[in-house]
């Protein structure tokens, strides 16, 4: 039976969300090893950065539908994934990974997780 | 000298720009062949399509902005992009390639292509 890799994503492009090329190749590489990507991403609000200019625009977009176009749609709320279904997780880079899964980029040493990631990281170590 | 392969990017994501994992297996395939990519893309208005559930959402984005997630920055206005710096051009699918490069999507065989996109194209085939 195929392994199952949860792929967490955090949005659509390195300053607001995953790193896209991180995201394709860890999919790729997935791939490639005969195992199966489960994307999952929180339903939540970010910052939008504008990636030409580098500049926050003021908006926001949802995490969750961003992730969707590099999932092209196959992606779960993290908040519906259990560990059990699963055999690793992986958290491809971007900053992304540090505004939206906790707030490391404005708190630091001080951040807090999503709360639905640290509940999936807990799971996934207590199945060990 | 390396070879430089124009990339022409149609927006980030497959339902209304290019298909993310065939831009970035493009941008790899390139790299490992020793070429350089040189992303480029539309200045224009887009109609948006939510990822998550495949519906347009009524609201506009920015062809060249988004294509910039992909390139994360490094992308050119295709109008001021000039065949003699480059020795082979790419597209990478999806429904951007026809929604906003030329408008097939919506035309069929009565559709035009972007005049940018046309321009670059036509003196791609002049140099041969």
């Amino acid at each position: 039976m195929k392994k199952k890799v949860g792929v967490v994503l955090s949005g659509c492009g390195v300053y607001d969300g995953s790193e896209i090329h991180e995201a394709v190749l860890t999919l790729l590489a997935i791939d490639r090893n005969g195992a199966e990507a489960v994307c999952m991403a929180p339903d939540m609000e970010f910052a939008e950065v504008n990636h030409l200019t580098g500049v926050a625009t003021g908006g926001t977009r949802n995490v969750l539908v961003e992730s969707a176009r590099i999932a092209r749609g196959k992606i779960s709320d993290i908040k519906e994934v259990r560990a059990e279904g699963l055999d690793a997780v992986v958290f491809p880079g971007g900053y992304g990974a540090a505004k939206n899964l906790c707030n490391f980029a404005e708190k630091g040493a001080e951040a807090a997780i999503h709360p639905e990631v640290g509940r999936l990281l807990r799971e996934m170590a207590a199945a060990k």
